[in-house]
């Protein structure tokens, strides 16, 4: 019955239409690295004699010193299962009662008059990556080359999602000199009638800095006076440090339509659940017909597990306070320390100390460092010598940066430091023929 | 600080890029309906004085009767919750355990030498939904307006995917003459330079078949011929009645390449929790770069909750074959009674007798029903008048058919048959000016 095998190698070898070369999109070819498949390259260099430390994903779950107070997250998760009553599909949009969790979660703190957030304005999503291609792929459809704003160092996936969705990514400065603020003259340069939205992220990946009310304010007006939306990416929120304050973008709804994300996975140490949302703060529905295209497109799309999504309203009704300084604390401690210890490494520059997020950048002065061209080959130099996973700051857009994420315990992050300090020492000595 | 409310207004109605139209993909338009949306729409035009039967959307795990030994499900999660061990990012194509559960479930019963699935070549999915986004994502980078063969009735994610990702959807017929079996003379002549793969879908929603082995080597060999993978969609795998068999199609693997899609949903009972997956059977290797733009999207993708993929070895490695058994005597007697009854309607025509899934297709005689015009008036007025929700053909493709869920239970059934006989007559009488 089956054919020979010569006529089906024939047809394999020469007419088959999947091995043509996937012409398109560059993110699905693998000339694109991705962080995720940058990380996995990288992992497999490590010095087998040197216990791996990952200053690499943002994943602080792991380590049990941020889980401290966290029974909330396991005890839901149980309670849902206990109950039996979450296998359905659940809504579309997101279940009710975590879409209302949500809404009144973003508004806590927001007293501007006729500016809330409705259940009706939350889309539930499978984490905060299925928010930012949801938010893309309907801002895409407003022109035939729609382009976004995106920040530059900044977060891959955006990137990725344009180029899904056939979006010209178009990258402003954050401005390492200013504290890392937007460069709102350039935002205004670059845009067009074809530019669909400016993208913020505050508490920032991968800088650390968090805007304060004067520059949000700032971008706000920018965005009102080039007719654009604020993509707010929240997905930080209140994961600030010292006298730093965590005010939502929406506080500025009134100046410009603002779509925040956001996302269970940092502020509650759950990645992995894929819990993340959308939420739309129009109060004058100039994005009428943008909210209209994302409840058409999660009709036909998978949203987050019924679940998990059952979990929601428990987690969010509880501030979980002492979970949650717990973690500021620690991640206070570890910015310190960090920023510190790498500031009095000669060949690194670290423009400013981490105000909040997880995450800062340091410049490579890579001239002072022996057989070390670039972040990519400081990156694999690194973790081949000393197990040190860091990310090279060519995928975040900014060559000869590296992104330090310090969700770690600090005895890790201080080896880690240790280590970092004599691969540098090493490759300056031998830069300086001294070695 | 705030902007005058005059300045902002004049900005937001004239100004907005976001208040354009909305010009490129009519999934995102809202002249496009998806079963979701219509389902939503119809069921707020039911009849308050009768209580809803939902024959619309294929979800039966809201009964208790289909529940029976389900508790593997409650079970598998509180544990998994419990645990506090799966909060982290998952891998991103899937926790190993998790594709390797996948993995020899897709095995069992494959005798073909040489034809295994691998964990490698199992990427979880969250649910069949974004197994079906991806698969038609990547296939669609192959050329500048690839087409994609899909079934007619159809399943209409395929087409909203589809238009998402700019592939052109081309129809074959599922012939109710024979059986519903696939016009493979269509597919040759839909066929061209830039086809990227035939979607077949076994046991069939909506139509409720189970292809025989012999047409399944129809199928492949057709696929074969053409140059093309069979994408088969099997999430309703093993839901079979009577003397019909389910015969994966990687089956036939060593005829042509297959990509297989399927879930936890529907025969575990558990839409809402979204565990899909997409698998290559390729035993050539002729997907070879489908499967690394796979890899690559999912990089940037959330893929299904930690917490959900953790359950998955367990609930794969025990057959539950008493819960199973359970479910198929369910749904074997509610079709052949739903079959029964709806076969004695005068109005309607039902080509055959369901044989696997939860759906069957039944056509319309418009022409002998006062006050109908179409599938859409059909539907529309019966959940109005009698508080029974169908899908009407149209959004599946087929004019004037209707297609019927009957994963409920058969009391619940028997009345809603009920009610749709007497809606008919009704119809049926004022049409002949009987009434």
């Amino acid at each position: 019955m089956a054919p020979t095998t010569q006529v089906q190698e024939r047809k394999l070898d020469s007419n088959y239409a999947v091995t043509k070369a996937l012409k398109c999109n560059p993110v699905l070819s693998e000339n694109k690295i991705s962080i995720r498949g940058l990380v996995g390259g990288l992992l497999k260099k490590s010095n087998p004699g040197k216990q791996l430390i990952s200053l690499g994903v943002g994943d602080a779950a792991a380590y049990p010193c941020f889980r401290k107070g966290h029974e909330f997250a396991s005890e839901a998760i149980a309670a849902v299962g206990a109950s039996a009553q979450f296998d359905c599909y659940p809504p579309s949009h997101g279940c009710p009662a975590a879409r209302r969790a949500v809404a009144d979660y973003l508004s806590i703190g927001v007293t501007i008059p006729g500016i809330t957030v409705r259940e009706t304005d939350v889309f539930m999503m499978s984490g905060g990556t299925q928010a930012i291609q949801v938010c893309i792929a309907v801002l895409a459809r407003q022109h035939s080359r729609s382009n976004l704003l995106l920040p530059r160092p900044g977060f891959a996936p955006y990137e990725a999602a344009c180029e899904l969705f056939g979006v010209e990514p178009r990258y402003y400065d954050l401005v390492p000199q200013c504290g890392w603020e937007v460069d709102l003259a350039q935002v205004r340069n670059l845009t067009d009638s074809e530019t669909v939205g400016l993208v913020i992220i505050t508490p920032n990946n991968p800088c650390g800095v968090v805007y304060s009310v004067a520059h949000q304010l700032q971008i706000a007006e920018t965005a009102r006076d080039l007719g654009l939306p604020v993509i707010a990416d929240e997905v930080y929120g209140h994961m600030v440090f010292g006298s730093n304050k965590f005010v939502p973008m929406i506080s500025y709804a009134h100046v410009a339509p603002i779509i925040t994300i956001g996302a269970l996975s940092k502020r509650w140490m759950v990645p992995g659940w894929h819990l993340g949302w959308l939420a739309f703060t129009d109060p004058n529905g100039a994005l009428k017909k943008i909210r209209a295209a994302t409840e058409a497109l999660m009709n036909v799309t998978a949203g987050p597990a019924s679940i998990v999504q059952a979990t929601v309203p428990r987690i969010l009704s509880d501030p979980h306070q002492e979970f949650h300084r717990n973690v500021i604390r620690l991640l206070e401690s570890s910015a310190d320390m960090v920023y510190q210890r790498i500031s009095k490494i000669e060949t690194f520059y670290c423009p400013s100390r981490p105000q909040g997020s997880m995450f800062m950048m340091v410049e490579l002065n890579t001239k002072a460092l022996s057989g070390i061209r670039d972040d990519m080959e400081f990156a694999t130099e690194l973790i081949k010598e000393e197990s040190i996973l860091i990310i090279p700051g060519s995928v975040l857009g900014l060559k000869n940066w590296v992104r330090i994420f310090f969700g770690v315990p600090i005895e890790l992050l201080n080896e880690a430091c240790d280590r970092i300090e004599s691969f540098c020492k090493r490759r300056q000595l031998k830069a300086n023929g001294m070695i």
